[in-house]
């Protein structure tokens, strides 16, 4: 099958094997001047996938996307996206004209827990969430392999939940929202804020060269003992491991698995949220109850995990 | 069927008919003195509905009960209970041997989302959340009738997520965990600790007087316009509501019902409550996206709930 990785600023996509090899990455700039114009170009994505890897498209069992967003799957609509500006889009009907194989749709982080269960760290497991921390935050839990979608499909969307009534105003209107505090652009806006107390801050001489700041670059400023960055990566772990702590409460799973360019661009990431997640179990005997060792790993799929996820759509 | 709400210091129990109507109603104090002696408090409250109800035993489909703790319903073991004081304990082995009567046991908050699924504001409603707000805190989602458990029965069990991380230390050791800032206790110790600083607040007096100060009180007295009791009421609403906001993020359900001593206890609560879930939409559009009119309820059923949960374990 064909996995497909739907982004807001490109398109990935693969020809996923049984074993979740890939072969004939290939990657386009999404264009988002229309729906219709993004569905072209998710198109040509594919057949270029197609002509690379000379697959015969009869021995394709079908296409499967990664969306942001809400959609249906299975009605094949994208209700909303805000990356795409769609809004009840038919993607997998005109998907199929197009291309003349069965197509499936799912929203991305929801496809990539899916991704994680047939592939990754959640294989032979009953019940996994996977927290995606990337330039959005949201969760997705997955059962007996099969993706828990809630009455709206909304389940898992823990980016908006408030844990910090302090916190910066997120991009949805709330404060303090999960998102504003753990997701890419939020650790980095955190550091520059702090890096204006630490003249010698490192975080404070990338900015002032103009370079794009990333989260990896202040977890990597941390692990250097800069003192802004360690002590925003110390906040963000620790608003992070409560998150973690209640939706483990919340869902019960057997496995948290982490992935999104936050937790997969960083060494550090991992042992600085591990000592945040310690120090919540060793306050409190309820979680200890649930952290036993390898209840929480970051993926090992990195940000292959998107396309892997989307090929997983197809049964 | 009967059903019958175990609690720590009392069990209530009476026969329920198929529309949830109640009779035979008795309660009896909860012989904690060892497992042998709690489980035969339980086994004569049951004999006492049944002989006040004059209801023939072969004309009962069973006895179910709520239980305060975790559960294991498929081997009808009592695994942990701290207010019974059980590990371990094969509860529906005993119970039947003693009621020669099938017998069905869950968690009791668990077994109060089944019963508002069959009784109460669930009717008809494919998922909800039930909320329990008393002495504890904890949740329990039901799907197409059938409570979701996760992997070790701790699913819903948010009374310990941390949602206030300056907040009071909680029973289980964390740090301003839901329980700690919404139960009933934590409710007036947040206002006995607020009035003193208000020599004119009437939970000042009333703690002077030796009364028990319960959570009904603060409510009265912040509608009375109390300064402390005003504040708390304010705080605590505000906390329960991040944390419904947090849990319909996660499960997505079609409709949230609130019970327990504090929710039903007073004709305040839900005001308070109303108005800080209506700030939280007014902010975000996710939350907006989920609260529609009646999203969220008080239980109808009041401290009938617990009793009409138990029953509907009974198939």
């Amino acid at each position: 099958m064909i996995g497909v990785d739907v982004g807001g600023s490109k398109i990935a996509a693969a020809l996923v094997d049984p074993q979740g090899g890939l072969s004939g990455v290939h990657t386009h700039r999404t264009d988002v001047s229309s729906p219709e114009a993004t569905l072209n170009s998710i198109a040509s994505t594919v057949q270029e996938v197609i002509r690379q890897t000379g697959v015969p498209p009869s021995n394709l069992r079908g296409v499967g996307l990664g969306i942001p967003g809400l959609v249906d799957p299975q009605r094949g609509l994208g209700i909303a996206s805000v990356n795409l500006q769609w809004e009840n889009v038919e993607v997998v009907q005109e998907l199929e004209k197009r291309l003349e194989l069965p197509c499936a749709i799912e929203n991305d982080v929801k496809a990539a827990a899916l991704g994680e269960a047939h592939f990754g760290a959640g294989k032979g497991v009953q019940s996994l969430v996977f927290l995606n921390i990337g330039t959005g935050v949201a969760a997705a839990l997955v059962i007996d392999g099969k993706v828990f979608r809630g009455e709206r499909g909304m389940a898992g969307e823990i980016g908006h939940a408030v844990v910090d009534i302090n916190g910066p105003v997120c991009k949805c209107g709330g404060k303090g929202c999960l998102e504003a505090v753990v997701a890419g652009p939020a650790i980095v806006a955190r550091a520059a804020q702090k890096a204006v107390a630490y003249p010698q801050s490192q975080i404070l001489q990338l900015l002032q060269s103009g370079q794009k700041v990333t989260s990896q670059d202040v977890y990597e400023a941390a692990h250097l003992g800069d003192f802004a960055a360690l002590e925003t990566v110390h906040e963000v772990s620790r608003f992070l491991a409560i998150a973690i702590q209640f939706i483990s409460l919340a869902y019960d799973p057997q496995r948290v698995i982490l992935g999104g360019g936050v937790a997969t661009s960083s060494p550090y990431f991992e042992d600085y949220l591990m000592d945040e997640i310690r120090k919540l179990a060793d306050e409190s005997w309820v979680f200890r109850h649930l952290v036993h060792p390898g209840f929480i790993q970051v993926t090992s799929l990195g940000n292959q995990i998107a396309i892997l996820g989307a090929a997983a759509l197809i049964p």
